[in-house]
């Protein structure tokens, strides 16, 4: 069995170990929730005092000009791009990840609609435990346009495959699932849903930042993301809209304000928009904590996704593997699959008293989250975390167990 | 004639002088575009550094309830409403301006489809001249409804009257213009509107802050407007949408995203809005921008809104008798009404060569902003302008005129 020495030497042959140093994290936590909300990089501060004080402050309107206030959704998609690959001028980093999937689905639906063969299709597949909001957003849509479109909520990743069929008007699935941590196969899943004449929108929110992603490679249709997870780029910090380089110059959405105009500063009262990815734009954005994202983008310039997601699995075979030796007695169930094929970033395992025993872990400062219904959440996240941290979280997650030190008839937050 | 003097000691006697020290100005500037971009509140650093560091970095995940992250967008509502004329529970901060008054008219839009006396009106009447997002987001949402609405553009806000007639399903205007400065009379065209049977959205852009507005006491439906002008929330800080009392259990907008639910954490792949206004929200919110707003709307809390609009006028007139005294050698001409009740809290001139008059003032640290076409714009920002501060301002002005001292034939910036 490892021991916590055999965690303590992993460490010290960890590269990346020394990454850590670029987030300030508090004392004494084990942080096991960058899969919701990641750490704060250290230059975030410095970042937001400097557009707060110089930028905002002393620039004031000017900033918009000298700081590239404007350009700051280009600028930031730019340096994201890579991490989920795609190219420059294909991502703009900009409102929240529901309002850019709702350009992203409205934009699928449109091109389809405009096409013979498809015109008359009217479902879109996504699956049941799909983050709510990418239901929600799928369900508005449909339900405004009036024509029709329905979802159509498949149960498990293994039927997909099937429920993709010649009704499917757009196929919206999320990369990793945000409850099982399940990753589903994005070349695949992609060139079967073209193969049946649908097209295909990703949700990145648990996969960008946390593995190798690779959009224009698996031929993707659209794509839309979050950065406040694995990108740390701050608390709900602006998401990221992609479209592929062949849908640049045609694609449209209904959500068409001034910041998508092709020159918004000649107050034409005619919507033109622009040539580009820019035309997924909408209104102004909140730029300090756009600003911010900046400094979550910059860490992984001082290492690589392949080396990242070497260590993500590496820590979370351990945690499983620690978890499933030291707490067998206790009714634990792994939700994440283990194949590292199918694997994210986090590791759930439910527990008939999940929320309590998460309460009690926090409470010793082990920091997951909890997901109904029964699902502890830890995310995994190689930037922050060492293999001993993995060791200790166990540890604690063990002692609560054993001791039975949780309290199970403890009110849930509104919020966890 | 009004001397500089004269002006110290308007200054001098000027109750709301002392206002300016909550803010921090650049030295030697005289900052005319607070119509733009608001100054920033000295509270906004300190606020930001606080959710930065404490409540993201320390306190990370738990924030959400800790530091009451999610309730902010109503928390700042409440705070906001007393200067619209609002109650609790009828504003939230959030989002975009655009992407609020695109659920705003889709909220109406929909009402109106749904009664039967109003159900086969088409036309949405706004004007020409309103601030081109808001054109652009009707075309859009009109465009992707698909059922014949269309906009009725107006030319001159002495023709609105005739142009909201019975075929009019909603009237969407902007309080006071971006380029005049034109104030528009809300409760005369809401009840006219009314009385017409269509249904009324203000945008507040221009006037929340600047002036007292009384949404319910004019009986309008909706409102949008933005916090980062007379608010100063900061650059580009999150919009708010208010929904009048008798809709809020009944408006519903495409934008359900998961904030929009009635229990957002229980994960149910069903959207239920809910019960209240916080339905109009949509995905996860910048918290490092929206937190900042705060500090914006406590500057407010020390003082009131009529006292505010008291000064803004005497600022403008005084402005307007100024360069109408000491300019009038020059082809300049005032596009602002001279009359209190339809002015707002800029005044626009206009200059044939505007532009580069305005980029003379700002390299002499006169900061007003320039807006096609030929308008100059000057915004008198009761919170921390002073009347010396106008007299010094036209002076500038006098000089670059007196001396030409502009270069004419400048290329345009993107954005000014």
């Amino acid at each position: 069995m490892i021991s916590r020495n055999d965690c303590i030497q992993m460490d010290q042959a960890d590269d990346l170990a020394n990454l850590k140093n670029e987030f300030s994290l508090p004392d004494n936590v084990i942080y096991l929730d960058g899969n919701s909300l990641g750490a704060r990089p250290k230059a975030a501060l410095t970042r937001a005092q400097e557009v707060v004080t110089q930028e905002w402050g002393m620039d004031l309107i000017r900033s918009w000009n000298k700081a590239g206030w404007f350009d700051l959704p280009s600028r930031l998609g730019d340096q994201l791009a890579p991490l989920i690959g795609a190219g420059r001028d294909e991502v703009v980093v900009t409102d929240s990840t529901s309002i850019n999937l709702f350009k992203a689905l409205a934009a699928a639906l449109h091109m389809q609609a405009a096409q013979a063969q498809t015109a008359s299709r009217r479902v879109i597949v996504t699956e049941r435990s799909n983050f709510p909001t990418d239901v929600y957003i799928a369900q508005g849509l449909s339900r405004w346009l009036d024509r029709g479109y329905h979802l159509r909520l498949v149960d498990a990743p293994e039927d997909l495959h099937a429920a993709i069929d010649r009704d499917v008007a757009v196929v919206m699935l999320t990369h990793v699932n945000y409850r099982s941590g399940h990753l589903l196969d994005m070349k695949t899943l992609t060139a079967h849903a073209h193969a049946q004449g649908a097209m295909m929108i990703w949700d990145l929110a648990h996969s960008a930042g946390a593995l190798p992603v690779a959009l224009n490679d698996a031929n993707a249709d659209f794509a839309v993301g979050c950065t406040y997870k694995y990108l740390n780029g701050g608390p709900g910090s602006p998401a990221f809209i992609w479209v592929a380089p062949k849908h640049q110059t045609q694609f449209s959405h209904p959500l068409s304000g001034w910041w998508g105009h092709a020159t918004p500063f000649t107050m034409d009262p005619r919507f033109t928009p622009d040539p580009g990815i820019r035309r997924a734009l909408c209104g102004t954005q909140p730029i300090v904590s756009l600003a911010m994202v900046q400094a979550g983008l910059d860490v992984f310039a001082k290492t690589n996704i392949e080396a990242l997601r070497r260590k993500s699995l590496a820590l979370s075979d351990l945690f499983i593997e620690l978890v499933e030796a030291r707490c067998a007695a206790h009714p634990l169930a792994l939700v994440t699959p283990r194949n590292h094929a199918q694997r994210g970033s986090h590791v759930s395992i439910t527990h008939p008293q999940g929320y309590a025993v998460m309460q009690a872990l926090i409470a010793r400062s082990v920091i997951g989250d909890y997901r109904e219904p029964e699902i502890m959440r830890f995310g995994l996240t190689p930037l922050y975390l060492g293999f001993t941290d993995v060791w200790d979280a166990v540890e604690v997650l063990r002692d609560i167990l054993d001791r039975q030190d949780f309290n199970a008839n403890q009110s849930r937050d509104a919020v966890t």
